[in-house]
């Protein structure tokens, strides 16, 4: 494994002021405070998330009585007033995220705002670095879900190390973006008080809900207190060793809701609570790379196999079932139950971006923009105030299911999914590039400006396109001085006809476009390594790269064990998964037939859901004559629109999957 | 509450040799040994059990290890050959129907076989009376489920007092039928030592599946040991006293699966697992008619009313959930995914019966039948050696789920629901009749002869009919010598426009046809009095009642609450409850839609399933041109045959509600 030196701020994963020399991940993330965007995709959902989603937040903090259990805390006095203790970590989020949003968008009253709720946390915290509102407020009587005493209830109820996890991502992104050391200072106590408490011939617990691993990680690279990693390697060493019925298939009693029923060196399916899994996963490939630690890594290698080829849905949601919230079996990915957290698809493209930096492979990018683009982004509205806990693949009017939502709400008894938005939108930047070396990998295709320095030279990298709607990519690239540099540009899995890393879905034809690079106007020949196209040149001043992916519509198909797909269809063109939805499609978007030899019109329209590319065909479809109660078939026309932007003009129903021919009609009567 | 004297052997509730004056049903049912059948439809399913299913069972018993298990236990050596601690119930449940069957079919061969066969029940008992060969055999190393010690497990997992109220109830069926003392006096023993063991002072538990406190009741009965019966007391009030949690929804960690959330006189929702449900609902029916206890009555009472108000199919199946085989929430009766245990039918039968003895109303009869013809029955296959342990609502090609079956099976590894078949087929007689002193009921409507006394005078009924497919009834009413008595005779709720006692399930209109009586030959006038129609005068020999009860073509309807059932209508005639199947219509029977203006025609047809009557009708139906992709109306004959007797003729789709119309059509790919 190559020792990497990076002096930069570091947000999404590593930050390595300190650790020159040592073990880490051999690609070092460019940060997202290097990284200028304009582009029309995303700079409209980042501003939305910082001039709505943030504020909203927080006023929903204070309205719903989240700030005022840190105040009734900090004045040990009162009752606390909200559901669940880890109602502490909402405004842990949404300070991260606006501490992220702080670094690109300098502003005053914000930062004084943060400063000030700040104020209110540090007086919540206990002396010896307790934490934790939920108990005190009134240790006597603390919250049920608290336990009478510190950390007896923490594999089931509490959450205690679940908010300090929270806790030190958000210090660790605040520190970062502003330099400040207020919020940081109140979470190194806090995880001194843990290293105090736990570890060997201590305290052990296995977190019931994962993070504190990552959150430790975080202030590992911060503080470069090795006391800090140890403890993130405890926690996860500690799963696996508690009594459980193994007998019972029942998730919260053989222990596989928490990942708790095996030591995660036996683990190698993803299995249990989706998010919780996805934040163990995380924080085992963060020490992982800082320990190289084999054992972890061929752990996480085989979970992730056995989830992408067996328990990822085609728009890239994870987490089947909604009792649990967890994943389903192998191949369990219904359609019209599906729960799909919009937590666990943030979680997923944390964990992709840190198996990336271990593998160095385009597959973990791939599966990131798949989710990004389609099954997480869903979980926020356009207007950026309303949000889906869960992301259903299929609305009915014929069938309801408590857990499946139809429309966006703006806040959630249980808020995890919209704090997690607020701190998500504003990071992606940070996603984009990454460097070993003279290595300069570009994953995301977002247009802006990014300043890296390769060998101690300064290098800057523009992107002008129009992605997700436009194959044809232009990078302008731009050192200081002439240099040597390998430019790692991913070439999408679905460009090369993978519609994911799996034999779970795949494309019905190649397509028929090639791609092709050109580097100042002329073809070149490139080198395909890993997934990237390898262009290693001396760079001059004002280099032009350009890419062109191609964007036909592709009718996906599934793995024939996937029972809700089998015979079905779904649409995807570039990275963006299609649906058709009610409003539409005269309200029945699954009445539609798609047969093999479909044609679909792709069209760009500005005024549609912020803009989007539609796409169109003539197709045969079921109607329903109520008033003579005759049933026949007509040609009518599909119009699809992309996933990420269902449910933002009223409820009704949508599809993902449609049949490609009919053989049984199932007659509903209501 | 009248008390009552019967010397007679009463098998079904009541044993009452001892039990001059004491507190009982006020009403006993008269014993199935003093009913000889003369039934077309009952006598061959009768004969099936005792020539098919009782040989194979036996056979299956032995072949499987069950009955190695006893020689093992018999021995003190060896290893426990089978899957269940409470495979022991399979030979004790067989035993018991093997009983019923010598009683009224002597068969020196078959008593001597059990007789042997009891000789080894009685070795594998320990000295202390202790039976359960998941221990006896190999006390270091019992079966995992038994637990290291006699009763630790009981809750959860060993079934030690499950196995023995088995036992009771077939040691008291066989000394009943044959008066032979060996099985009896393994029961006493066994439960001398519970006596000993268990109660005020000494241990205490809730039995994880309740039936030793029927069992207990009938040993009383037998014995008049009043322990027996106090310690029946002791464990249902054992019930509701643990440590739940009780915020969780998962019936295993809230105690509901095993009616132990709460004291049972708290209980007012049909709840957990089903045939557990019924088993302690029978016992307490039990303990309540002979204490008197007001809040078990009050208990039971309110139980009843919820099961069948909102927790009851149409075909009067219950126990809508897989998963913990259990009750679902109120109106909580899906179709697709319908569970209803063969057991829990049984279970149902046992109790209504109860409920009937103790309250004297019809409406626990009409439940009880409408189960009996439809839901219990099709448990069992007509050639009585195939099962199901399952009843499903409705198969769709396009649909399946792990847990229903398609298709009966021979035996199953948990083989409770075939060998309680094998114990309840034989005991239909007994359900015929029952007597309060002069008031002489008439529950069900079966061809044979009945012998009672009233008031010590001889009375023989016979009835001559074609039930269940012609509602002309006969009933021969000849007294030794004229005497008076109140014949009661049931007129069935679906008679009276009641498709079952709750407002679950309706008609859309009333019977066309009208409720006649005739006493020789003369139309009377009679009282209705709890659903009965009482005939009060002084009866001659071979006085001759008739009885006609309308057999329309019933359409019914389910509360809107039934989300899977709304716009849909049942079809019934009579006491039976119709589906249609594959077989008879083109493999596609849910693609009918019956309109509101149907007429069906019924036809008798003795070469088809045993002899059963059709219904015919011409309806629209939609059809799948699969060629050319076209879905159009046609019209043609929906064939609808008794729910009972689906699955007789190979797999398929069944369904038995049909759409009244369409307005919606879902289209399948498979």
């Amino acid at each position: 494994m190559r020792k990497n030196i990076c002096l930069l701020l570091a947000v999404c994963c590593s930050f390595s002021a300190f650790a020159q020399k040592q073990q880490d991940y051999p690609i070092q993330p460019v940060p997202f405070t290097s990284v200028k965007l304009a582009d029309h995709f995303w700079n409209s959902r980042i501003e939305t998330n910082r001039t709505a989603t943030i504020p909203a937040s927080f006023t929903r903090c204070e309205s719903t009585g989240r700030v005022k259990n840190f105040q009734m805390a900090a004045a040990r006095s009162g009752k606390f007033c909200t559901t669940y203790p880890f109602d502490d970590t909402d405004i842990y989020k949404t300070i991260e995220g606006a501490s992220y949003s702080l670094a690109v968008h300098p502003d005053k009253q914000l930062d004084h705002y943060l400063d000030s709720i700040i104020t209110i946390v540090g007086k919540a915290q206990e002396p010896d670095g307790y934490l934790y509102t939920a108990r005190t407020i009134d240790p006597i009587h603390p919250q049920a879900w608290a336990g009478p005493e510190r950390w007896v209830n923490e594999q089931n109820m509490s959450h205690e190390l679940y908010n300090a996890g929270h806790m030190y991502e958000a210090a660790a992104a605040h520190f970062m973006a502003t330099g400040k050391r207020n919020f940081l200072n109140i979470a190194l106590k806090n995880a001194d008080l843990l290293v105090r408490t736990f570890g060997p011939g201590k305290r052990t617990v296995a977190p019931g809900h994962e993070i504190v691993e990552m959150g430790l990680v975080r202030l590992y690279r911060i503080s470069g207190k090795k006391e800090y990693l140890d403890l993130a390697k405890f926690f996860i060493d500690a799963r696996g060793h508690k009594e459980y019925n193994k007998k019972s298939k029942n998730p919260f009693e053989n222990g596989v809701y928490w990942q708790d029923d095996t030591p995660v060196t036996n683990q190698d399916e993803a299995e249990g609570h989706a998010v919780r899994a996805m934040y163990l996963y995380s924080g085992m490939t963060d020490v992982a790379a800082l320990t190289g630690d084999k054992e972890y890594i061929a752990a996480i290698d085989k979970i992730w196999d056995n989830m992408v080829s067996q328990k990822l849905y085609v728009q890239g949601s994870i987490g089947a079932v909604g009792d649990g919230e967890r994943f389903g079996g192998n191949y369990e990915l219904p359609n019209t139950t599906a729960y799909n957290e919009t937590c666990a698809a943030i979680g997923n493209v944390f964990w992709n971006q840190r198996m990336f930096l271990l593998h160095g492979d385009s597959k973990y990018i791939d599966l990131l923009e798949k989710t990004l683009y389609n099954g997480l982004i869903s979980g926020v509205g356009l207007d950026g105030k309303s949000f889906f806990y869960t992301n259903a693949m299929q609305i009915r009017d014929s069938f309801t299911h408590p857990d499946i939502e139809r429309e966006r709400s703006g806040w959630f008894t249980c808020s995890c999914c919209p704090t997690n938005i607020v701190r998500l939108i504003p990071s992606i930047p940070g996603y984009m590039y990454a460097q070993n070396g003279k290595d300069v990998y570009v994953n995301l295709f977002i247009s802006g400006s990014a300043n890296l320095k390769v060998a101690e030279k300064e290098l800057k990298i523009t992107q002008q396109n129009n992605y997700p709607w436009d194959g044809g990519l232009v990078f302008n690239i731009d050192p200081a001085s002439a240099m040597d540099m390998n430019l790692k540009i991913r070439i999408p899995g679905w460009a090369q006809d993978k519609a994911i890393p799996s034999d779970l879905y795949s494309y019905e034809k190649p397509s028929a476009q090639k791609i092709e690079i050109k580097v100042n106007g002329k073809a070149v020949d490139y080198q395909m390594d890993h997934g990237y196209a390898v262009i290693s040149k001396k760079w001059k001043k004002n280099d032009r790269v350009e890419l062109t992916l191609p964007m036909d519509v592709q009718r996906v198909i599934a793995n024939e064990k996937l029972a809700d797909d089998n015979g079905k269809i779904a649409i995807q063109r570039g990275p963006i998964m299609y649906c058709a939805e009610w409003k539409d499609n005269a309200g029945k978007p699954s009445s539609f037939i798609i047969p093999k030899d479909v044609v679909f019109t792709p069209s760009y329209n500005a005024d549609l859901l912020n803009g989007v590319i539609t796409l169109k065909a003539d197709v045969k479809s079921v109607n329903v004559d109520e008033a003579n109660q005759n049933v026949s078939t007509v040609t009518s026309t599909l119009t699809a629109i992309p996933y990420y932007s269902w449910a933002n003009r009223g409820k009704g129903e949508m599809t993902v999957w449609f049949p490609e021919q009919v053989k049984y009609v199932d007659l509903l009567s209501k």
